[in-house]
């Protein structure tokens, strides 16, 4: 039923080759991709070397440097061209140690760990009693001054959807939590994690801090330790908590992007770009975030290479420096500028190892119809359509945002934030299964946007907007 | 449908009645009991409180004395008789702190933790080339003195099992692999935890020092840090740990069982013995590990008293240091030899909080008859019979041991040891159905076995090494 199922599609497809841009022998080429990439265990290999041989790999720390002379190994071994590091310079920050315990009456140790960026507490740590807050926003009523001498605690648990939503709410606290406590007095800063499990490990991520603000140290508690906190405080709302972090910001230091392209045969200087970042938190080894990514799309531009002639160049850019802030992004965008209109897709895979499952499109009007058609190609996979805006991806935003046509594979995150910036971000989480799906998706498509007749470009809105 | 099961089962029951020696009336109050005690929230609310307001209750610490004061206070409250302290001496132990580095050219941290018991390193900690072994026996094979100055690593991945039977064998590398590894001249041991979850936390627990060996540090890898550790012993023998722990065995601290009775109405003095532990690992708050038992044996008891009329006593024993080794349980041994033959039945739940489906005896061959009659009225609860042994359960296996008849009543073990002696034994991970199912299983075993005719006594063989 299957075999007669895909020769149906195929019969759909076939109609609309010719109509929409995208020639008969590229989807044609992108079903042997499909196939051959499932086969392979390419993006396995890649991700369990980096994971294992460099692990954790903190934005502009020697470990995220030993994951760019792993790229630059692992690109030029696997034959692309023009591999190269594209440097820049970043903020550095050492996580040190952290230590959180509850006073009497109830003397017990809290599970907690430090937002990255986070300044550290003076030796000997913070004692203070502690106000909750059940959300962001009932932290930003408090009155000025109404915090002085406390430390805060911005509780609220984060919702688990498909898409991962339920992280733009949750991640609010984390981001800005600190400086509104400190605006409104406060000495320090808990927040409940922004992640969905209850393994009682912390979620770290990066902090702002507002530079109108003083600075104040922040941590995450585990999900199961902010119930606990919520819990104590109920039974005693003068119980103090004692907060000692020897976190630190250390000036300048060396980060960059690492870039292998697989050059076009027909239209070499226009790039399908597709991003992952090299970067990732201390606490795990970065297996899903994005140990995963740097692999389907390093082994997706490969398989095309090998089985496959791509007539534009696919470009790989495994960023530096995702995690701070898309700091990696911007030097890119910085460093490459002239190049711009030169980019006719960007897509990133930075969702961990979920399957892909829907095409969300930020391209224009005129060039959905070879969206569509290259949607049919990947719907055997599970591919379904989704919105018509997209930003690409993480890093890849800045890209979208400074007018590049963009394509977002959409994956299952159900699971994600239960491991997402965690330790529990091991090798042991990647299914190997679902990661050659993402790979064999990645691989069709960049081929077939890659072999688009006439390309692809901004959607019209941001083409008006830059003008 | 059920109602008519019920009757049927009810039936067949009451025919056995007078041949068994269980009374009917007291068939009769375990049904009501049973039907109470699911719909009581007592069970939650005491382990609820436990875990909130004490936390880790490590043996012979302040916490653990400080839980026994808990139960005490608790215990009184609930109108138990006799509550009291029996106090005892014990070797105490600290944590410290822990640190595992991988050198390079693989540098990176991994996640450990100290086994319970384990002596710390010098300060600097100790750094040595590893040699891994794929089971104990491998490691008992290598011949005396081939580990001088190397840092043994035991892998060895842990079965899961529906009864925890996986446990008895993954648990000798944790009890015996440091001195073995001694033996042989190594450093230290560093164990793959024994655990079944890929939460990336260690599993911790006691070690035995052989007194004829050196003692050396020992600490056990997360699972997936034995994996990540494995993977990189495979790319390059070669690599060193760097080992820091600041563990230290402390001289004599105090302990204590907290006892407290239902008394008896006819028999006071014959003593149907429930157990549970107070203290606790101190990574986790010790909800499943033994929160959940001291909850379900001590509302067990208390809803026997306010539901129905116990004949005999019926003794909550929350046993202190049972992690060390059973500890409380040979104390209380001790301090209460001259009333063994008291005892009538001892029973322990120390297993978290999956559901009871199997009830195994440890009872003279005549008194076979009423425990199937007893089995027959928990049977709708899902309780199904089990073998002719048992010990009754951790603490209690010193009691049986002595001469004490026992019934085991197994629960559900798939996912114990997902959880047991790491930072993610906590409230949350208690099923409030599945803790009351317990309870009413507990209370209705409780009451039938208080009020049985002529009572329970030990099995022949035990009779037999007796004399």
């Amino acid at each position: 039923m299957n075999q007669i199922k895909t020769i149906l599609l195929a019969g759909i497809f076939f109609v609309g080759l010719t109509s929409t841009g995208l020639a008969q022998d590229s989807a044609a080429e992108a079903r042997v991709l499909i196939e051959k990439a499932q086969a392979s265990t390419l993006g396995w290999d890649l991700v369990e070397s980096l994971t294992t041989e460099i692990g954790p790999r903190l934005a502009g720390s020697d470990a995220e440097e030993r994951a760019r002379d792993w790229a630059v190994a692992r690109l030029t071994d696997l034959g692309f061209a023009n591999v190269h590091v594209e440097p820049f310079e970043m903020e550095g920050w050492q996580r040190g140690s952290i230590a959180l315990h509850v006073g009497d009456p109830y003397p017990q140790r809290l599970v907690a760990t430090a937002l990255g960026g986070s300044i550290g507490t003076p030796v000997g740590g913070i004692t203070a009693s502690v106000v909750r807050f059940a959300t962001l926003q009932d932290l930003r009523d408090a009155p000025l001054g109404s915090l002085k001498g406390k430390i805060a605690f911005v509780d609220g648990v984060m919702t688990r959807t498909q898409r991962g939503s339920g992280y733009g709410t949750a991640v609010q606290k984390r981001g800005a939590g600190a400086s509104i406590a400190a605006q409104r007095g406060a000495m320090a800063i808990v927040i409940r994690s922004a992640g969905t499990d209850y393994h009682r490990n912390a979620h770290t991520g990066g902090l702002r801090y507002d530079d109108a603000q003083p600075r104040i140290p922040a941590a995450a508690l585990s999900n199961n330790d902010a119930d606990q906190l919520g819990r104590l405080l109920k039974l005693n709302a003068e119980i103090e908590l004692t907060l000692s972090m020897s976190s630190k910001r250390i000036g300048k230091v060396n980060s960059g992007n690492v870039i292998g392209d697989i050059v076009g045969s027909e239209y070499p200087d226009e790039i399908v770009l597709l991003g992952a970042h090299l970067d990732s938190w201390d606490e795990g080894t970065g297996a899903i975030d994005d140990g995963t990514g740097v692999a389907i799309v390093t082994a997706a531009a490969k398989l095309v290479s090998m089985h496959a002639t791509p007539k534009r160049t696919i470009r790989v850019v495994l960023f530096g420096a995702e995690e701070p802030g898309l700091i990696g992004a911007r030097a890119y965008l910085k460093a490459n500028s002239d190049d711009m209109d030169k980019i006719i897709m960007v897509s990133e895979s930075d969702f961990g190892t979920g399957r892909i499952w829907r095409m969300d499109t930020g391209i224009a009007r005129a060039d959905e119809a070879k969206a569509d058609a290259i949607l049919q190609v990947l719907r055997p996979l599970g591919v379904l359509p989704g919105g018509r805006t997209a930003s690409g991806g993480s890093d890849v935003s800045v890209l979208s945002g400074a007018g590049a046509p963009a394509i977002s594979l959409g994956q299952n995150g159900w699971e994600y934030f239960d491991l997402h910036h965690t330790p529990d971000d091991t090798l042991d989480k990647v299914d190997p299964a679902a990661l050659a799906q993402n790979v064999a998706v990645y691989a069709a498509f960049a081929l077939m946007v890659a072999n688009a007749e006439g390309g692809f470009h901004a959607p019209e809105k941001q083409e008006t907007a830059g003008q």
